[in-house]
C-alpha cells in the first residue's frame, strides 16, 4: 500500500471521528437501523413519505386534526404500497403514494397548496430512480393537478431533467394528464395563512409557521432492489420573483442511487440547496461508510443545524433501511413494511 | 477502535481502489497537481476559467479564430486577476472575470448565447462563496445584460438562491443592473445554429456541436483564502419547455466550499444534474481524502463517462491547486497565478 493511501487512511479515521462525534447527541433520534420486517412470503419492499417538517407540537393540534393527519398518511402508504405488494417499480410507488397527498388539502403540495404573492399557486416537483439515477423536475407549474405526475413525464418522456413554469406545462399537453385552473389549488386555510404572512402577523397555525411547512415526498424500494425519491411542493407562502426552492432540485430535495440510498427532504429549501442536502446523505454512504442513519443524521443534526437551518428528510438504504432525522419539534411521516404494517408519527417521539 | 469502525475502514481502502482504479487511465490528462506560482510579494491567489467543453479539433478552427479566443479568455483571467492582486473577494473577482466573456460574442453566455426554439434568447447563471457557502442563481432570464450579476444580487440581497424568469427580473428591477432588449444577445451566428438543429444538418463548426457548447464558468482564491465559483450560460441551441441546465443549479453547474474545492462544470447538462457533478468533486475531496485532481479526474473521466455523457469542468482546492478535467476533443480553458503568469489551452494536449 502506498504510502499516500496510508496517509488517507488516517484522516479517513479522524473523519469517521468527527462524523460520529456529530451524529452522537442525534441518536435516538427516529432512527430506525434495523431490518425491515418482511412479509412471510413475499418481496422484500418498503416504503417511507413525509408530509413536511415544522413547528408541529401536541398542543397546537387538536384530536380531529391529528387523526384527519394519520389517515391521510395511511392512505398514502397504502397506495404505494399497493403498487410495491403487485411487483411495481419504486417509481410507480412514490408516485402512487404522492398523489392523495397532492389530492389532499392537508399538505402543501397539489390541492393544498401554499399562495404566492400573487395570491397564485405555483407548485414545484420531482422524481429519480435509482437503477439509471435517471430524473425529472418541474418548477413554477400552475394548472397541473399532479406535479409529480408531470415530473415523471419529463423524466420519462423528455431528454431534460429540468422544465419549468409556462413551458413545462406546455410539454405537459401532449400528455394524458390532468389539468386545472389555478382557483383549483386555491383554499381558504392557506389564503389566511398569506394574509397572515403579509401583515407579518404571528399565527399559532401549526400549517402555517414557518411558512415552508408541508411538502410531501416519499422513497421505496421495490422487489427488483431499485429504489426511487420523489418530492412535491407549493413552496413558500408568500414567496416572490420565481423563487424556486429545493424540492425540484436533484440533489438538494431529491435523489435516489441504488448505490447508495434514495432520499426526500423537506424543510428551509434555500439552505437544502446550498448544502445539496439529499445528495449528501447519499455521498456520505457511498464515500465513507456510514450507515443511512449516521449519514442521514451527519447531515440534518450537523451540517444543516450548524448553518442555522430547519427541516427533515426521509431515507431509505438498498436494504430497506429507513432514516427520518429532523431537527423541528415535528414531522409527518410514515413507513409501510413489506407485511403490510404501518407506523405513522408526527411528533418527536 | 470499535469493530464497526475497522468495518468501515476495510470498506473505504476497497473504495479507496476503486477510485484509483477509475482515475489511473486519466492521469496526465490537463490536470496542475503542482502548487500553484506564488507572487514574490503578494499573496497567494489564484483564477481558472472555461469557456466550455466540446468537439473543438485543431482542424475545425482557423489561426484566427484560435487567437480571437486565446485574446478572450487572457482578458477574462486579467479581469479577474486585477480584483484579485488588489485583496478583491473571490466572489468579485470570479464575477469580473466572467463579465468580459457574457459580454463576447464568442461564448454562449451573455451577448453570444445560443437561441432556445422561440428564436429568443433565455440565459441561467449561478455564483457561490466557499466561506458561508451562501449562493445565487437565476434561470431563464431574457433582459439582463450580465446573468452572473443577477445571481450575485440573488446571493447577496435577497432571502432565495433561485429565481426564475419574469420573476428574476422584476426582482433585478430595484438594483442598478444593466438590461437590454433581447434583441441585443442575438447574433447571427447562433441564428444559423438554431437553423442548423432546427433542420437537423450536420455542422463542422466546432461552436454548435454539440448544442451546448460555450458556456462559460470561473473559480478562484483570493487572499484570504476563500473560494468562489461561477457559472453562465445560454443554455442548449433549440432548447424548448423553459428547460433548465445544470448551470444555474447549485451542486450541478457551481459549488463552492472552503473546506474542499470551488468547481464550474460544463457539458450536457442533463447529465451534469443527475450525478450532482460539482458537489460530486467537493464530496470526494472532503470525504475520501482524494487529492483535487483524483476526484475531479474520478467524477469526469469516472461518473461522468460511464453515464455516456461528455463535458468537462474547471476546479480549485483551498491550496490554490487547479484541475480541469474534460473527455470531449478540448474545452476552452485558462489560469492565472499569483505572480500574473498566465496559462491558456483550447486543445487537448
Amino acid at each position: 500500500m502506498p504510502a499516500r493511501y496510508i496517509a488517507r487512511l488516517a484522516y479517513f479515521v479522524l473523519l469517521i471521528g468527527l462524523v460520529a462525534g456529530i451524529t452522537a447527541p442525534a441518536a435516538g433520534q427516529d432512527v430506525d437501523g434495523a431490518a425491515p420486517a418482511a412479509a412471510a412470503d413475499g418481496p422484500n419492499v418498503r416504503l417511507a413519505i413525509h408530509g413536511g417538517a415544522g413547528t408541529i407540537r401536541p398542543e397546537n393540534m387538536t384530536d380531529a386534526q391529528e387523526a384527519a393527519y394519520r389517515a391521510a398518511l395511511e392512505e398514502a402508504l397504502r397506495a404505494g404500497y399497493e403498487v410495491l405488494r403487485n411487483g411495481g417499480s419504486a417509481t410507480d410507488a412514490v408516485i402512487a403514494a404522492i398523489v392523495p397527498m397532492e389530492d389532499s388539502p392537508l399538505f402543501n403540495a397539489g390541492h393544498g397548496s401554499v399562495f404566492t404573492a400573487e395570491e397564485t399557486v405555483e407548485m414545484d416537483a420531482s422524481i429519480m430512480e435509482g437503477a439509471r439515477r435517471n430524473a425529472g423536475a418541474v418548477a413554477g407549474v400552475m394548472r397541473t393537478k399532479n406535479p409529480i405526475r408531470l415530473a415523471r413525464l419529463v423524466m420519462d418522456e423528455s431528454p431534460h431533467v429540468m422544465l419549468a413554469r409556462e413551458g413545462a406545462e406546455a410539454f405537459a399537453e401532449a400528455y394524458d394528464l390532468e389539468f386545472r385552473d389555478n382557483t383549483y389549488f386555491h383554499t381558504e386555510r392557506r389564503l389566511e395563512a398569506l394574509r397572515n404572512a403579509q401583515s407579518d402577523a404571528s399565527t399559532t397555525d401549526a400549517d402555517t409557521s414557518p411558512a415552508y411547512l408541508g411538502t410531501v415526498g416519499a422513497v421505496a424500494l421495490d422487489a427488483n432492489g431499485t429504489l426511487a425519491a420523489a418530492t412535491s411542493t407549493g413552496g413558500m407562502t408568500n414567496k416572490k420573483f420565481g423563487r424556486i426552492g429545493d424540492s425540484p432540485i436533484i440533489g438538494a430535495g431529491t435523489y435516489a442511487d441504488n448505490r447508495s440510498c434514495a432520499v426526500s427532504s423537506t424543510g428551509h429549501g434555500e439552505y437544502f440547496i446550498r448544502a445539496a442536502i439529499a445528495y449528501d446523505v447519499c455521498a456520505m454512504v457511498r464515500y465513507t461508510g456510514l450507515s443511512l442513519a449516521e449519514a442521514a443524521n451527519a447531515v440534518i443534526h450537523g451540517t444543516l443545524t450548524e448553518m442555522g437551518a430547519t427541516g427533515g428528510l426521509i431515507a431509505m438504504d438498498p436494504q430497506g433501511r429507513v432514516a427520518m432525522p429532523f431537527n423541528t419539534p415535528g414531522m409527518y411521516r410514515g413507513v409501510i413494511n413489506a407485511d403490510g404494517s404501518v407506523q405513522i408519527d408526527i411528533f418527536r417521539d
